[in-house]
């Protein structure tokens, strides 16, 4: 469940000054230019999605992660392809969910229908890996390759695991990691590629992007519970009339015999949703997922190593810390 | 329209020898591995697709114009990755369409319904491309990446032009060389370029593909209008159904002024359909359809030029005439 994104990382801009903003403009330029560049089948299509906008979070790790650029070109292609894969699997989940609504915006499959969200996706996937391949080096088409790869897998888990409350907590993890984890980690490891840097730092990196995508899904999920719909543009309860068990749930269900019961086929309107969702917050399943993605959040920040520039580390740190406090 | 494949280029293979043949076996092992390793989230699903099997052409084609590799590996997964490319097509066309059956099996939309599916052909394109990759050259990833973007474009074509009957036959082209020629151009490129050749062989080869491919869905369209179930698998008038206007009907509409002015929102049922056939065949468009088919596969066997081994130009010719054939 790709959660509804509209808090910009104003804070992490201003600190990164005027690189950063020059960097994330290019990037909405080059994105404006592929939603108009490929005919106007894809403009009337692709081009609602792009102008939608949102965070731009990966394409902002790219940038702070590839810091030793000297080349602006390849970082602004690597920014622009992770957010282009990011967009794909919006536009793929809008046509499964039936989704009618996106960022306050109509989504594709809403405009333009079933076959052209599809085949939407499709290009944006394409499109991104096709971009970055302009940046001859075959490991950063890889990395993308398989962070799209790691994203269908995951999708694939979700819909197997779907109303099974008997999921364990280790195959939800291996779902997060999988579905959101891994493009934040190819985001974060693109960047250093693209600067043409290789090594320890990388892997520190990319390391540091797993864990906070990993923290940025727990707390999403977090929010499914417990979020109110003025601050997330969507009800408590989504995922669970989606059938999606997640870890407030798994947890809750350790100690409340009554929810490790329920099956959520039997979960069909939204009261009857927010009910399980007040029974999971009575627990203290909230609490425990919520502190295992700070501590996950607190060992990305704290291994972030002295390899790493000063500057770079600050950034990554406040980036860290607004992934928390979106949800707090 | 992606059209039943079943019919396998048995006579080609034969001629073909033992190369073709090992190299035909090794695609087939290496996509099982692929289903298979992935974990079972996958294999239940694409497995199915994967076995449901197919004539392989567009493998068969990369191996053909890459006879001159000596490592063969790189060539299987040329191979591999065009086939996992088409699969993932049909899989998407297979929700976008809501089809029950391929190839008289039931499809991963039917199994394992419209999410499991679109995951599923997200992870053959994602797989495919980094199968690709693996091959350590960016010129195969750019050439499969783009092909992939072509076939998106294509049918966000063929999205936007359904149900118009004013479509102009040069779009109607346009569309079918995004949405069939671009893979099979792709196919014949990536054979000699995973062979390790450059050069104008390459182009003559990609050009080869990029006319029998063209060639192939005009007469799949041809097919649609007047073929018989018995033979296809599929009933007559199944893109009329789908607001598919293809040649036949194009050409028809310029010399039947009924058939111009008709509006196939109002064309609901196969018997109103297969009305719709006979009057297209009634007009000869169905002829003239087929005879710039056959023109476009003249014009492909003759152009292969003497750059190319009399093996390799035998093999090539006999894969277009068998497409002719099929038709026929």
């Amino acid at each position: 469940m790709n959660t509804v994104e509209a808090t910009p990382f104003e804070q992490v801009m201003v600190a990164g000054g005027e690189r950063l903003r020059a960097l994330m403009d290019d990037v909405e330029q080059l994105l404006a230019e592929i939603s108009a560049g490929h005919g106007p089948e894809l403009a009337s299509s692709a081009g609602a999605t792009l102008a939608a906008g949102g965070k731009r979070l990966r394409p902002l790790l790219v940038f702070i992660c590839g810091a030793g650029a000297e080349d602006r070109d390849p970082l602004v292609r690597a920014g622009a392809a992770v957010e282009l894969v990011h967009m794909a699997t919006l536009v793929h989940d809008d046509v499964v969910d039936s989704a009618s609504l996106r960022r306050g915006h109509p989504t594709v499959f809403a405009v333009s229908g079933r076959e052209t969200a599809t085949a939407t996706g499709d290009f944006l996937f394409s499109r991104a890996l096709s971009l970055l391949d302009g940046n001859q080096r075959g490991e950063q088409v890889r990395t993308l390759a398989n962070a799209c790869l790691a994203l269908a897998r995951g999708e694939l888990v979700q819909r197997q695991d779907a109303y099974r409350c008997d999921v364990s907590v280790e195959r939800y993890l291996r779902r997060c990691e999988l579905k959101t984890a891994s493009l934040f980690a190819a985001a974060c490891k693109l960047g250093p590629l693209a600067a043409g840097e290789n090594g320890a730092r990388v892997e520190v990196l990319e390391r540091f992007g797993h864990r906070v995508g990993l923290a940025f899904q727990l707390l999403d999920d977090v929010l499914d519970v417990a979020g109110s719909a003025s601050s997330t543009g969507k009800q408590r309860g989504s995922d669970l009339l989606d059938g999606a068990v997640t870890l407030p749930l798994i947890l809750a269900s350790q100690s409340d015999v009554e929810l490790a019961a329920l099956d959520l086929h039997s979960v069909f309107s939204r009261e009857e949703a927010e009910q399980v969702c007040d029974r999971i917050a009575a627990t203290g399943g909230l609490d425990e997922t919520r502190k295992r993605a700070t501590d996950l959040v607190t060992e990305a920040k704290r291994d972030l190593g002295a390899s790493l520039s000063p500057e770079v580390i600050a950034l990554l740190r406040l980036v860290a810390d607004r992934i928390v406090d979106r949800y707090s």
